[in-house]
């Protein structure tokens, strides 16, 4: 079957404190983006990868690409004003039946056996995704500005790649958009589905602060 | 009015890998624990500062002092079964009205600002926690394996230091240990109070996996 993987960079970067869009941001003299598409050329070089990038960005994009020798084959899709919008768009290269993990742009230190493993699960279940345990307690916000605790072993903080079969994540992008739709998982639940997941490795942060950049410069000097 | 740090480090460290317990770590020559004792010690010389050890773990650590010439005079209690026993054995040492603040030994990043704001706040509402926002979506598990979308808008991750009127605190651990009572706020609560939260900063990690030393080390060499 096509394997097939949706790297999402719509972001505009707004949280990060610099002009330049976060996934642009150079680490180890690279664009996190590009780290992140090598990421998954590593995993599989027959793959399909489809880059979703806010159209204003595609030439900056592509002579970055050409400056730094991207070695990795990519087609690009238009962003648009939402995340949903972003993967719909995307999924419009997805040509034919196979499976198909959307990953965030910035999140360039998923592990080889995390996308091995959900990929390997999504045959059986149609649909994984990657879960890690919180770490802090949480506690719950109430209306009236108060809050209680709640117990962390209850809940996980969820990553990507999420992986798709592609009739059903095809299927579920045909629903109207919804504000709940918070990631693909969402979307295809609300079609219906059932979400496996398997578990994700700690280091598959999503890059969106400045002490987020300096967790992944670390990272990057202290490979596994 | 006196104020009180007391400086949590019962762990034996088992998540690390390590054979020494977390707290003792070396992070640019030095034990994560003294980094945090030195931490309180920059933002209130006259604080007075108890730590909580495990008996077992009392000589290495005033060998470690010696050696280092640690700078920072604290009191030492000796740590209990649970959490809650090891606080309680440190409010021993309390022996004055004032305010408690109750810190993981292994959170030696905590802002000077946050600590300045949880003692400000404290005078007049009596239980101050810091909170950051969850960064990663989350979903909630159930009974059966499978899961459901959070909102993670909803939840906060807390963190140390907690502080409390001491008068409340010592009240509060008067309690029966309950298995609920996972930090210092869900015990005061449990007494019948109400906590007020204040933003913490994200930096102030526990340092509990080796990818969390990593950050640290990664903290240190980029000071804010």
């Amino acid at each position: 079957m096509k394997r097939y993987v949706l790297i999402v960079a719509g972001g505009k970067g707004l949280r990060m404190g610099h002009d330049l869009p976060k996934q642009f941001i150079p680490l180890a003299g690279k664009p996190v983006l590009m780290h992140t598409l090598e990421c998954f050329y590593r995993w599989d070089e027959s793959a399909d990868l489809i880059l979703v990038l806010p159209e204003e960005h595609q030439s900056y994009w592509k002579m970055l690409c050409r400056e730094l020798n991207c070695p990795v084959p990519h087609s690009i899709a238009s962003g648009g004003d939402t995340r949903f919008q972003s993967v719909k768009n995307g999924l419009s290269f997805v040509n034919q039946p196979g499976y198909i993990a959307v990953h965030d742009g910035v999140r360039p230190f998923v592990s080889q056996k995390v996308i091995n493993e959900c990929f390997d699960k999504v045959t059986e279940y149609g649909a994984v995704i990657p879960v890690v345990p919180l770490v802090d307690s949480i506690r719950e916000k109430e209306t009236d500005g108060e809050s209680r605790p709640a117990d962390r072993s209850k809940f996980v903080a969820v990553q990507t790649p999420q992986v798709f079969d592609s009739r059903i994540l095809l299927d579920a992008y045909r629903q109207v958009y919804d504000t709940a739709f918070t990631d693909d998982a969402s979307v295809v639940e609300a079609a219906g589905h059932t979400i496996y997941t398997v578990a994700g490795n700690v280091e598959n942060i999503k890059i969106t602060t400045p002490f987020d950049l300096l967790i992944a410069e670390a990272l990057l000097c202290n490979p596994n």
